[in-house]
């Protein structure tokens, strides 16, 4: 199934994103190495966890092991896999996408409703950076004004709502990820974030 | 049932004031939502969670629903809504003890022993505000000296004693949760901390 | 079983360190506990809430009782505990090593592979001092460059790498948990932290 290869392709550019997100702080490998596993496996952990279903890596060892290969190679490779970093930053947009809908299509698979199904594919994309910025100490994503999540939840929204007016599965998930990244990564490209009434005065009210 | 309704009220209490204590910050309604929505649930989540029993909004979305209606709220008419924000720390407090409440009695109904229960009081009641702050990057309460917590304790600890002397008990409930909300209104009201001799000191040991 | 009574010794320390590690902060008796409770217990709830079985302190209480007791004898006692810190950094060690390779053994048990019970042996280990961390607003270890983690790293791979070649069980643990404890001494002892080449550089490439 080409989906297997694309969530291992994600694993992998999330815990290589992870590293070097952490990777100017003079930690060791064994941190920097936690670290990239946790953005990579530690999305769908969480999502599993609250589901209450087995989490995904336990019976399939390979999440774990392209996890912490990627986050080596990201760690010795450090200035290398750096001057990729833009295209990692779209691969990372990608990653997410892929993440979200398949993680909302799981849950939908579970018998839960559309609402329970977007909110675990918004937690299955970010959760894992969460974890990991909380860990190193970092500002979350949640802090800043960045469209980062924003796309994965019209995505998966947009994903529940058009699976009531097609069969076409596949070609639903392939609209559905490419509208999500295209959003994201015209944000990367143009530097766009949130419009000002969607974000609350830094001010305090006089 | 008005112990649903009454959930329904702390659900939207502490999802307001999960969203106005991070909104001074430039964050946008994503985030704000998401700290909301975490604020709200994410107490009774860590508690289904430890315990292994299905998470409460799984299968009762309602929960979700007013957790992101109050966050979107809180958002939108913030300076609105701050203004009553005494009231709202009232509230909040009776929420709490709500919840605390709540929480000890179904975990008694689970038949775990006294002290698992009155753990899980607590954990239900601050929970959700540990993870809101840890995401935000705000000291969480465990570091400082108000008065938030303790009553839980006594509230829920005093709650399974008299359990096993009494079998009134919606006048049990109603005692306890009212004993709860009037020590922490006390502590509010008259801006009580913890005593000295309870609280570690600052400076190091010479 | 002396497993049983070596375990209970671990969480006491671990509550005690926990108690210590935030105990200057002017944070009152209810955050120490709770930060010192979280630093014995985190680890193991983390494990077993990935694995999907029953957390091991729901049902058998006492887990829960010494986690208490030790986080209330190390705040009221603080300057004679703190007089003993160099010992406990010792015992605190001591206490990793036993967690990982027990919870290494408990994870093969479940008829998860040698991986998984690594990455799992490691999580009980250090699990419940990055919560602590992150909940005190502290660096978690990390952003270190101790030795902390290494050790079990080592030490839980070796195990399930000996395993296969013997049938030594009891000397096995012995020697493991020797292993482990003694390269965290050495560590402590002559304050070897990891080598430049194990670390990335905490200045921007040019």
């Amino acid at each position: 199934v080409p989906l297997y290869q694309l969530q291992m392709i994600g694993t992998a550019v999330f815990a290589v994103t992870g590293v070097l997100a952490v990777n100017r702080r003079g930690l060791d490998v064994f941190g920097a190495g936690v670290l990239g596993i946790v953005t990579a496996l530690g999305g769908g952990t969480l999502r599993d966890v609250v589901l209450g279903v087995p989490v995904f890596w336990l019976h399939d060892v390979n999440y774990l092991w392209m996890a912490i290969a990627a986050a080596a190679v990201a760690f010795f490779a450090d200035r290398r896999v750096r001057s990729t970093y833009t295209l990692l930053l779209y691969l990372d947009g990608l990653g997410a996408a892929l993440f979200g809908v398949q993680a909302t299509e799981k849950v939908l698979g579970l018998q839960h409703g559309a609402t329970v199904a977007v909110a675990m594919g918004i937690l299955t994309s970010i959760g894992g950076g969460l974890v990991r910025d909380v860990l190193a100490g970092r500002p979350t994503l949640l802090m800043s004004r960045d469209i980062y999540a924003t796309p994965i939840l019209i995505g998966c929204t947009g994903f529940v709502l058009a699976r009531l007016f097609t069969s076409h599965h596949t070609w639903l998930v392939v609209a559905v990820v490419a509208l999500m990244f295209s959003i994201r990564a015209s944000a990367i490209h143009w530097h766009v974030s949130m419009p000002g009434w969607l974000t609350s005065d830094q001010d305090p009210v006089p």
